[in-house]
């Protein structure tokens, strides 16, 4: 990750105990990554710690001093087992309080569906002190920015509403060129040597290979860069070199 | 995660850039979850480094020291983004050397294959100082265990191979027992109170409550503990407080 100085930088904490039992597979990690990278924005960690609190308060305080902004998703609902909030209050070490818009958004919701605003409902109101409400588009309870740290929820489709309402108030980084080929039937460690020199050769681009092991095996090399013309010709490098072992690189993914 | 510390604990750092710009969704964290998690391991945390030495030396040291076993995945390849080996090494400062036995098994696999044994090929035969092999039934260049640090492939297929092959030199934890109901139609939301309540009540139990956002809405509790009666009660316990809201619970998955 040769660029990221030159970007803005990310991190994400996913939590949850059922993300490290095998129950579920993170799916916000993912999707938050090629989000980031539409924006040029470099997410340079992820990390997925369990529901308790001393493990989220010190993984957060890390990611939040090293890096332009954090992301958290999960542990923002309703149950028991929901403590984000309090672990993030605690990071930035200010009491938790209830939100007055974030108590009114829950009871509208609520009332225009003729449901309670039970004590559990009403939990979903509580912020750290000095947190900015971000708005759910899904399912009312909102989640909050505080600093650098947007706290949000993990379920994806709430998590992605969530991110749209932030979209706006992200900079965006320097953008990335980036240009891909696939060599089908290629063996990575067969074309390892040329790029290595092709990467040694081209400084201010970044040359990823990626075996594929599908059904058909071969690599697939991309180059990124600052400047395209530079993402291009170590691409045109990897090309020919490609041709000369007698493969036909074909154009790839460029992510 | 009330149970971790009576269990042999885990966790796991998954290195590459293209797993933090979208171009590859990690599978290797959640298979591992699952995995550990049949062999009473608890996987505590779970890491995603850039192919950057200085950030997987810093997370490999925090989590080497903390946790009984470290998994690593990716970057052990062949190519000049495979840097892994080498911070690895660093991580212990130890120096890379390369290993005999692994050089012999890339010589006869490439042997057998009528395949030149290249300079890229022959670097997947550099191991830290120090280390043990894993063996690799896929495609012939091993993985490395170092102290409490396995240092296994990317590719999933090989991980998997890999997995198998340290299998037997991984002490069991205590086997945690589960119960789990699903309510069709709930919102986690309307059962949040009486969870607590049922929380607050059984200590020697953890009570996960997770919301299912699919087609069909609705909630799953599971209960863990290492007392199976325990998790039974308390599972029960949810069970009619479903059926008092006028839900039908159903058994469900209970990883």
């Amino acid at each position: 990750m040769t660029d990221q100085r030159s970007r803005k930088t990310a991190a994400v904490l996913a939590i949850g105990d059922e993300l490290l039992s095998g129950r579920t597979r993170d799916a916000n990690i993912h999707f938050l990554a090629g989000w980031l990278t539409e924006r040029a924005i470099a997410l340079v960690e992820a990390r997925i710690a369990p529901d308790e609190q001393a493990l989220i308060v010190e993984n957060l305080n890390v990611l939040r001093a090293r890096y332009d902004y954090v992301f958290t998703s999960g542990g923002i609902g309703p149950t028991h087992d929901d403590i984000t909030v309090d672990a993030i209050a605690a990071a930035f070490a200010v009491p938790v309080v209830e939100h007055p818009k974030a108590m009114a958004m829950i009871e509208a919701w609520y009332g225009a569906r003729d449901e309670a605003v039970t004590p559990a409902r009403r939990r979903m109101a509580r912020t750290p002190e000095g947190a900015v409400l971000i708005e759910n588009p899904v399912s009312g309870a909102p989640g909050v920015r505080i600093a650098n740290v947007f706290v949000m929820a993990g379920v994806p489709r709430i998590f992605r509403g969530m991110l749209n309402a932030v979209d706006a108030a992200l900079e965006r980084g320097v953008q990335m060129h980036s240009c891909a080929v696939t060599a089908a039937g290629l063996p990575e460690s067969q074309i390892a040597d040329e790029l290595r020199e092709i990467q040694a050769k081209q400084k201010g681009v970044a040359l990823g290979s990626y075996p594929i092991d599908g059904d058909i095996k071969g690599v697939t090399v991309i180059a990124r860069a600052e400047d395209e013309a530079l993402a291009t010709k170590a691409i045109d490098a990897v090309r020919s070199a490609m041709r000369k072992m007698g493969f036909d690189p074909i154009d790839a993914d460029r992510k």
